[in-house]
């Protein structure tokens, strides 16, 4: 599995700051957990409190997503944190003007004895699993970088492409819309390690990141080019 | 002067039709005035049948639109129909289950002895023009196929490489989103002849749309496998 976030909030274009989108959790040799957010910080912030259990004091702790005894339920779980707090929100006076509260997720992960899955969760607390038709989820902003997944997607293909993939499309976005920004977050989990195979931050310096965006530039117009030409004529 | 629209408009995904969403109107040598639109459809055909004052008799029309000294009083008036027809629809009582009214305009034309103007009405009825830093605009469902426009377009392409952005444009939208539907119609303008320089509609079996279909998805992934490979080990 390969997640990658960025780490643009905004609050009107004029307030912009950097939170990471991306949280995991490991029991080692058991279990491995990794949620991605989307949407309003607040809500997302206050379900990850939540699924750490942050209220009660260390010792206490004994966190729901750590007992479940499947990723569904962990799911579950996530799904009606979410919810929960959408609605707790919404319930105190919300306005037309008010802003949205709503946040979206996706959650990857594997525990032992069992198959890595990948689920995305609405706002509504239900969710999807994907399947072999359907590898991938986004969340957020997600329409500028979607055409480069749809077409460069392959099932069997190896991290490194995958993260090449993964950066165009981001760069795609980041190139198109303010609300998305670097740097960004990739993890990638092997099955069975129960730990992330390969994780780093791309920051605005990172010269793989430079290198990809600046060449896809001119493999795009390149590839644009290579096209059969119109004729007016016809 | 280059213009594209697709055609398809839906109430609910059960729901779809075929529309076109691109108008133009003719006096001969003196001027060229084309509209281009989305959003809602009753909208849209109300502001049209009003710019051609269909509620009159025919020998009784005298259409503002060919009266209007500039493009800008053109656009002026096309803005404040657009304006009125959303509220008339608003104040009958739309509740918050109602479907938006809402709709955008791009507006592009020439009158004899000035400049050809390009125009995006918003439904508020104000708009803004195009200008050498912001060369397109684009309405509707835009996100999917800016990335392409973002990065390909040049401002000294020539028609038939306009074309050929647009479609590969158009083609990573309809890919994405069923919103989206052919046939896509196309129409090129050049300045100072008063009549569009070439027309086309572009069905699904429009063999060079079907070729730019096809090799930009090839030609897409051979731009992609020539990036850079990501070192994991890094």
């Amino acid at each position: 599995m390969a997640f990658m976030s960025d780490s643009r909030t905004n609050s009107g274009v004029d307030n912009v700051s950097t939170f990471r989108k991306m949280f995991h959790w490991e029991v080692p040799g058991e279990r491995f957990i990794t949620l991605l957010t989307a949407g309003n910080l607040a809500t997302t912030q206050a379900v990850v409190a939540q699924l750490e259990e942050r209220s009660k004091a260390p010792a206490d702790r004994n966190p729901a997503m750590f007992q479940a005894p499947t990723m569904f339920e962990v799911a579950s779980h996530v799904g009606k944190l979410l919810r929960n707090t959408i609605s707790a929100r919404a319930m105190t006076g919300a306005t037309a003007a008010s802003p949205s509260f709503n946040a979206s997720m996706i959650l990857g992960g594997q525990i032992k004895g069992m198959e890595p899955r990948l689920y995305m969760i609405y706002p509504e607390g239900n969710f999807i699993e994907a399947s072999a038709d359907t590898p991938f989820f986004q969340i957020g902003e997600t329409k500028y970088g979607r055409p480069i997944l749809v077409r460069g997607f392959e099932a069997d293909m190896e991290f490194a492409d995958i993260v090449k993939l993964l950066m165009v499309s981001f760069d795609s976005t980041l190139k198109a819309n303010l609300s998305v920004g670097l740097p960004l977050d990739l993890m990638l989990y092997k099955t069975g390690e129960f730990t992330p195979f390969h994780e780093r931050r791309i920051t605005s310096e990172d010269p793989y990141f430079e290198s990809i965006s600046e060449s896809w530039s001119d493999a795009l117009r390149a590839a644009f080019h290579s096209l059969p030409d119109y004729e007016l004529s016809e």
